[in-house]
């Protein structure tokens, strides 16, 4: 038999949480996971990177490649070599004498690679062979983006302003309401493997994450909206437990309508949501149908109350959902 | 039957080579490699990084590492990665706008393990998994040393001024002749599984390298000294094939000379020396005998003329030595 393809788009914390939830599916299911990552994150270590030395930022794709990285205690502990970030040097020196601190391993690893090998894809895949990787990670474009965004209200003291924040940070940290999104440049080239993985896919995962910064970007990569509208694999969206900052104000329902807004072809099998956190279901069932999507509700947010997913109970959601028939 | 268990002592170059020869043994013979590398590295990336943030230097580790990589592909790509330097940055940045251009990967690799891990033992052992080295690589101390040269005529115009020279990468460059060498702190302590792993050795090899920077340090830290001392091992020296900067003027049995200098209790089973790189064998035969040692004559050397060791002609000079009973 063959595994069930599963595609999950997505960007930082989001996608990792959506990554661990499909391992928790296996062995019960027998899954063929592959992550695509937005690849416009211009803040810390990344940003930093990509600001001195080009490239692609790497942070995600790290974060996406330790969710599936192998159980063994060896490559386990790489993985946490991954995601270790470099102290401060132990003297007080200037920023230009402690030059690593802040820096996430794996980002400077997942660099090197690319530079060494010369193709981000080729890098990954052997970064993800050094982790034991139980999926693949792809970024959604070979080339970095920007992410720029109409806000309304940015400027506190000026709220029916309307100005342009420029940068994926300053949009997710925006206090302003969302207006529209932007990628520059505007029809970035997609990653073509990502496209072969969404053609073949049996379910295609978008969120939970962040939603302007993280999930919708995807749909903003001309070749890569074209992949989704048009492959035969039902799609899923996982719906975030709480607004963020830069979504304050945006409900769930509208989180759903803005699927649409900026992919007015895309058809929604299935929308995923926490039974506690969901307020309102009849208004969320009605946006989900308006994608043509079923609403599911499940207990899947961590039990202590803070606005986390439980990748064991996501995935227990996710079971029935990826294991049922066409 | 129990593999022979090898010592080989050294620092960057030359201790590759070493490795390198006895991989080259294997699977002929079963061996059980350790390397024991100085730390006392302060120039280019390890020297940055000591400099900058303390810590091993660990570049000479790095080496060792890379010369016991496993044969796999992955493994072999992985090898690659350590040793890659990040490039300078596309644009013109200044050195603080590009503090990465230099270092080569595996140093900041195995510099966050031991910051992640506490203990660059348990550091070098997991860097070892990631590249299924077949061979451990241990520090000859767990603090860095400094390593400091009494040098007659180090500046030319001045040819009978005995002067200290500081720091490895100095005395290894020096025009002068070193009259005597030392440790900073004078007697630093020796890593324990370093002591362990020579007093369980079948063979302890010293050379080839740099002479006063690369094998005369180990016998400078007490606790090493006692082990290679009272052993049960036998001992290999593997002469240089050319006189380096630092021993410009020190003949191949001076070499042999210094070894007895800085540790007059030193005795030598094996003297290995390339058949034309030796010059006269009278005299280096002395010298070898005058440490207990037999002179072995080899061509160990490549054949395209330049003064390197040729890893498959080491290797098999030193099958017949290493495979010999007692």
């Amino acid at each position: 038999m063959t595994p069930t393809r599963v595609v999950a788009f997505g960007g930082g914390h989001g996608l990792s949480a959506s990554l661990r939830a499909l391992r928790h599916c296996v062995p019960g299911l027998d899954l063929d996971i592959t992550a695509v990552v937005t690849v416009g994150d211009d803040g810390g270590s990344s940003g930093r990177l990509r600001a001195e030395r080009g490239g692609l930022p790497p942070g995600d794709l790290r974060q996406a490649l330790v969710a599936l990285a192998g159980d063994h205690p060896a490559t386990r502990r790489s993985a946490a070599l991954f995601q270790h970030r470099f102290a401060a040097a132990a003297e007080g020196c200037g920023g230009a004498a402690d030059p690593l601190a802040g820096h996430a391993v794996g980002n400077l690893l997942l660099h090197g690679l690319t530079e060494l090998l010369g193709d981000p894809v080729v890098a990954l895949d052997h970064a993800g062979a050094m982790l034991g990787a139980v999926g693949r990670v792809l970024p959604m474009s070979r080339q970095p983006v920007g992410i720029e965004a109409r806000v309304r209200g940015a400027d506190p003291d000026r709220p029916d302003e309307v100005r342009t924040v420029r940068g994926q940070h300053q949009v997710a940290v925006t206090s302003g309401t969302v207006e529209s999104l932007r990628l520059t440049p505007a029809a970035p080239a997609a990653c073509a493997e990502a496209v072969t993985a969404v053609r073949a896919a049996d379910w295609l995962i978008f969120g939970p994450g962040s939603w302007y910064t993280s999930v919708l970007p995807h749909l903003l990569v001309p070749g890569l909206a074209d992949a989704i509208v048009s492959s035969p694999a039902r799609r899923l969206v996982t719906l975030n437990l709480v607004a963020e900052k830069e979504t304050l104000g945006l409900s769930l329902p509208d989180h759903l309508d803005t699927l649409r807004r900026y992919l007015p072809e895309l058809k929604v099998d299935m929308v995923l949501a926490d039974s506690k956190a969901v307020g309102d279901p009849a208004a969320v069932e009605r946006a989900a149908e308006s994608l043509g999507a079923r609403l599911v509700l499940a207990p899947v947010a961590v039990t202590d109350g803070t606005p986390r997913h439980d990748p064991a109970a996501l995935g227990a959601a996710l079971v029935p959902v990826l294991g049922a028939d066409r």
